[in-house]
């Protein structure tokens, strides 16, 4: 038997056990939940996609390797987007593009630069890299602090823009003078950007220090198939191939994505219907008195009153939990002044979000 | 537009832009080629496989993240080992464990050790990760160098058992001493194991500071969905669990892998014949006179003799650029002087190595 002495954290790198692992939004195992916590699409996949996974399964070819370089897909993103295949490089989620631009750019010398609040996962990648992070706080405004961010002296700088948790979206010009401005690798996480009016694709065509990464988890309803990718100036994508484990996306989520980028028919009819029920229930939460961030993703943020008129964290927690006693899930961030006073919701289904309308006016006592 | 002077590869870290990708086995987009390259299960996938995929693809699920642990695959892994699910971590294929294994254990100043020959992954990974290595060469008689392993002085030690592109098992017994002996974590990478006499999954009982890593990709003929996983001791896993990415398994995967796991008869069968066609087919090679290791896994690692009985570097490149003429795809590492005069065959269907075998025939000349 092994000598005592001998722990297996002891001979980790020094940061590793300390690390804090991102906490994902709760996935209720059992039915019957509304799930408004994990911003995912209340519509189902193209049939076009069940059908391609069909295929994909049924044709012997599982036993295969799936093609490294996703090549057929890259192209396919690279012409939807008026690119070049080596502009695109496809991620097992965005989540593991993000994780490679950590590792192609941040350590202990090199800061990445990223806005509190934010998606919450910068910070996990930067400390699974030990590395250093600038963080730059927004306002209540959540205006771009174009002036700071410009000047962090971040290597790379994350913005999620539209933004999250928030919803907001950053005017295009505003981005370009960043990208202009900014002396390092500018990521535009934009995997909320196909719900909002305007996007930042042109932006890589014109600057070589810009990398926009996409989903295809959230508007095209694939979050349980792990597919994202990056785009930017072929220098930055040929440095993602470089660290990118070499079959990262497997075949049925190259053969769904393909399928579900096909149906651009199916993907507009979806966006139409998830941004009509966004609007009407951004318009009865300010109906409400809530304060509410003008929304250009598939969530809302808002500032929950109570009967009492109080707004605050307790008030938003007391939401918070009075929903999740009847079994609707909304995402709360308690660790942030800016956060904690509001409640994120997942747009769901028109019929659903009335179910949460309903849940909301016995919280107010107003029923 | 940007200053011409900003270049993205002048702000990745300095070793980044110098990393040479791992090389993956050819993977022909056309039909018509016997594929004996990459050690893929010349079967499919078991019939519940596929059934599982389209389950999980109807039902209206694919828009939701998947179960972030992979929890009911892990309990049933932990089940089938005789383990417990804190012993079990999940990944997006094999590779991302080993990937996992680098960040946590290696870097500038702990070492990451491994054998020469053994698979061409880890320098790739150690590279990535910018980590130090230390390389230990076996002989031509493929034996462990144990008491060079045991104080080779890494804080990781990576060792492919069976071994690739050799074959060759090493004995439990001699496992077990290195275990004993080696004071760091000992990585049993056994993707082939399936097809051999013994494992080591008993040593993870045993010992704090041993890891055992599977994949789905050989024996279960899942190449093309990336699952493989980790064993070892509660607090190596608990570490994995920090680094790897949220969601990085993703829903069809995790479906696709249980039901191969409960399909155990296919998989006896499916194996039992694999090793019956190697077993043939590596008698055919010794009464050839060819060099040929006892294989422990699921390909062959032979030493191809030409019709004026010569052996070596040409000799192999020959019969490789033959074959490939033939469309057959085996596998030749020209880079060391122990694989060189080689060829990695990877065991395919009984048609195929006849197929396969009259190439050889007409190369030698004795037809």
């Amino acid at each position: 038997m092994k000598p005592i002495s001998i722990r297996p954290a002891d001979l980790a790198r020094p940061h590793v056990p300390l690390l804090k692992p991102y906490v994902p939004g709760l996935q209720p195992a059992e039915p019957g939940w509304i799930k408004l916590n994990t911003n995912e699409n209340p519509y189902p996949a193209s049939p076009r996609v069940v059908e391609a996974i069909g295929r994909e399964a049924a044709a012997d070819r599982l036993r295969l390797y799936p093609d490294p370089g996703s090549s057929r897909l890259r192209s396919a993103l690279a012409a939807h987007h008026g690119l070049a295949p080596e502009n695109v490089c496809v991620g097992n989620g965005s989540d593991d593009i993000l994780n490679l631009l950590f590792r192609v750019f941040c350590d202990g010398e090199q800061p990445a630069g990223f806005t509190v609040p934010s998606y919450s996962l910068y910070p996990v990648l930067a400390a699974i890299q030990d590395g250093d992070v600038v963080k730059m706080e927004f306002d209540r405004s959540m205006d771009l602090p174009i002036d700071r961010l410009a000047s962090c002296g971040a290597t790379i700088l994350f913005l999620t823009s539209p933004n999250a948790p928030t919803g907001v979206g950053f005017p295009a010009s505003m981005l370009g003078d960043l990208a202009q401005r900014f002396p390092g690798i500018l990521v535009l996480d934009e995997a909320y950007a196909d719900f909002a009016e305007g996007n930042a694709i042109g932006l890589v065509r014109e600057y070589p220090n810009v990398c926009v990464t996409r989903t295809f988890s959230k508007a095209y309803s694939l979050a349980g198939l792990r597919v994202g990718y990056a785009m930017g100036s072929e220098s930055i994508i040929s440095l993602l191939d470089r660290v990118r484990d070499s079959y990262n996306v497997n075949r049925l989520s190259q053969a769904a994505a393909l399928a579900a980028l096909e149906d651009q028919a199916y993907f507009e009819e979806t966006l139409r219907r998830v941004k009509n029920t966004r609007d009407w229930f951004q318009r009865e939460l300010v109906e409400r008195g809530w304060y509410t961030y003008d929304s250009q993703t598939n969530f809302l943020f808002t500032e929950p009153i109570d009967e009492d008129g109080r707004a605050g964290p307790e008030v938003a927690l007391s939401l918070f939990e009075h929903l999740q006693e009847n079994r609707v899930l909304v995402r709360y961030f308690p660790k942030h002044a800016l956060t904690r006073s509001f409640l994120r919701i997942s747009v769901g289904q028109e019929s659903e979000m009335a179910t949460l309308n309903e849940h909301i006016e016995t919280w107010t006592g107003s029923e």
